[in-house]
């Protein structure tokens, strides 16, 4: 594979990376780079949905395993919101597995070793892909609230462009859920011979009212703590307090009504009886605690900011004239749809409208609720009908595909 | 009736009330005082449930209406988180409509020509009853997070209190929604002679996970308010940017998905199209903006954490042996138990749980799960069937009465 050399644009990789990662790369002889490896895009000035042109874009992202001859067996895992390139090694702030090592890995169902596996960190991301915590090349300095505003479709060509730079003419599968899944289905609508096969998860086609509503809460958080300072933070201690409460508000989203009554319920947190003050006597309120302060040391409040907005702005069948199966006219990608019946963030009906869409067009499509409690997060959780699911489903594709 | 004198013990009536309010309050030949009646409460020390003792205690209300001869026609309407004792009369600061003209007034389903209506600022509220704005006597300034922290029992012991201070032997209902209701349901336990019938509406007997989970992100919010300054913020600005914030995570709560889609769906505010920014694109981020900055203009935020945390503590079963069967063991109460479909808060299972223990020990109960897409927040909005649900039991139980 070609590579543009690389150069350093910014402070992403100042951090010491976290031992785990460290040994991880050692053994496969890679560089200590905390954020893998490290490409600027050559085909600049890179022009955005909304009009705006970055002239110069870097490019962070992982893979594992190897392109085959035919070059044939390329899958692409897009990220969620707060996920990143690490899908499948020890990441390198927290030390903690890869964030989909139950899917990604030798002998996982995506196999590493049958196929060439690349996560790319999304555009306005913050583990070094161009995002607002990177130099702005017209000032030197990080570009804060300067940076453009980006879609979904954005983070989609970009990873289109980065694979023309790599010459990976196309993937066997895209595969992602959340955000990852929006990206699957941007990809599968924008570069339909692309894409043999397509498997978004827990997703929707478009972002509803309550889902801005929650995320509008989130950047209202953030932008509420003084030490955002208007985005321009960096070098300073930044909006910890504000990051942190709308990483508890969005988790709860994540996770179930039930779920969270199985886990928690009305515990106590290292106490037998209510202590009648406002530490955290409930367990859930410890754990929502923990989930806030550990976000804040691995990602950008900025690209919070960004991401979320993205992700409101995702309106698929508003691309095509207003009707979504219009998105995926005479493609011939085998779709795998996969919704959970405790997700509320994305509920199964919006699963639906999307297989009601690729019906609509005669595509390949299976579609698959999956019952269980764990809400939104099952699909990076142990849900083991999941995993089978997709195992039967991308077995069958690669054997169409000959790989 | 017999009311002590009113004593000035702060500075929440400092604030000039609204011209509706003024203009309502002489039409009724009653005083400016925003608070409505304020109280001495003469039965002190008033020992909480954690065991802290409060020496002095100060009690706001409202009525309307007039108490008959046989003292039988008294109504107790308990207010919700948010809510206050204005419940049928302009809002001393708002000025917009009480927060229950649809269900309290002449006419009404609580006829304040037929019932002595009577609503008090709960315990820890922020509208002339004592809590954390309020002045501590032992060192004549606010209390701030010295107040103790209460519970719903509480609440309800005041109310009590205050009952007997007037010489209320009894209610011919109490009736309240969300946290209104839990109120509801700890008068029933508590008293069960004093209350003829009981309407709990929108609620459970006890917070679950999520509940917490979610008024643990407002409290967050708020206390990263640098402004909150540890809770000793009065005389200064105040944490509003973070009890703005707490309000907007709150307000999503009180709406369904599907509301939220007809009333907004992927509407724009005042534009056309996307402004590629992050000012409020969409209506529902202008909506949500709107509650929380108004909600700032009218509420306390150290009255938000301690009411919030009541309501996180509420679990009447456990008061009861670990059984709510036991909360209701031999009562007399005449119940109607009211839950709403798209109430994610609260949803009908909280309700079920409420009846079967109720039919556990034979008690009088109606049971109604009404169908509507807007949410927890039905109880306070025009709902016709859920009104004449009401009209049918309150005029039944009325007639029982004899009144």
């Amino acid at each position: 594979m070609k590579q543009a050399p690389f150069r350093a644009m910014n402070a992403s990789a100042q951090q010491a990376p976290h031992p785990n990662y460290l040994e991880a790369r050692r053994l496969s002889g890679l560089s200590d780079d905390p954020r893998g490896t490290v490409t600027r895009l050559e085909a600049v000035p890179f022009r955005l949905v909304s009009g705006a042109e970055l002239d110069e874009v870097q490019v962070a992202y992982q893979t594992y395993g190897t392109l085959n001859a035919a070059r044939s067996n390329a899958v692409l895992v897009c990220h969620a919101l707060t996920g990143d390139q690490h899908v499948a090694n020890p990441h390198p702030i927290t030390g903690k597995p890869g964030w989909w090592e139950l899917m990604v890995g030798p002998g996982q169902v995506i196999d590493t070793e049958r196929y060439f596996v690349i996560c790319i960190n999304v555009l306005g991301g913050c583990l070094g892909t161009t995002g607002p915590k990177e130099t702005n090349p017209a000032t030197g300095r990080p570009w804060g609230i300067d940076f453009p505003v980006i879609t979904v479709a954005d983070m989609v060509r970009l990873q289109a462009a980065l694979l023309d730079q790599l010459g990976i003419p196309d993937l066997f599968c895209v595969i992602g859920g959340s955000m990852g899944g929006m990206q699957v289905l941007d990809w599968a609508a924008r570069y339909p011979e692309r894409v043999f096969s397509a498997i978004p998860i827990a997703t929707t086609a478009r972002h509803s009212a309550q889902n801005i509503a929650f995320h509008e809460v989130g950047r209202q958080a953030i932008m509420a703590d003084p030490n955002w300072a208007g985005g321009a933070y960096y070098g300073g201690p930044g909006p910890k307090a504000g990051l942190s409460v709308a990483r508890m508000a969005a988790h709860i989203t994540y996770l179930s009504e039930a779920g969270l009554h199985a886990k928690f319920g009305r515990k106590l947190q290292d106490r037998d009886a209510l202590a009648f003050g406002f530490d955290a006597d409930f367990q859930i309120e410890s754990y929502l605690r923990h989930q806030g302060s550990t976000f804040v040391e691995r990602f950008d409040a900025n690209s919070y900011l960004y991401i979320t907005r993205a992700m409101d702005y995702f309106d698929l069948a508003a691309d095509y004239g207003g009707l979504l199966a219009n998105a995926f006219r005479d493609t011939r990608t085998r779709f795998c749809v996969v919704s959970f019946t405790s997700d509320w963030l994305y509920p199964t009906a919006e699963s639906r409208a999307i297989v009601h869409a690729l019906n609509a067009v005669a595509a390949q499509v299976s579609f698959v609720e999956l019952e269980t409690d764990k809400g939104h997060d099952s699909f990076l959780l142990d849900v083991p009908e999941f995993y089978d699911v997709l195992r039967g489903f991308v077995g069958a594709a690669a054997e169409r595909r000959g790989i």
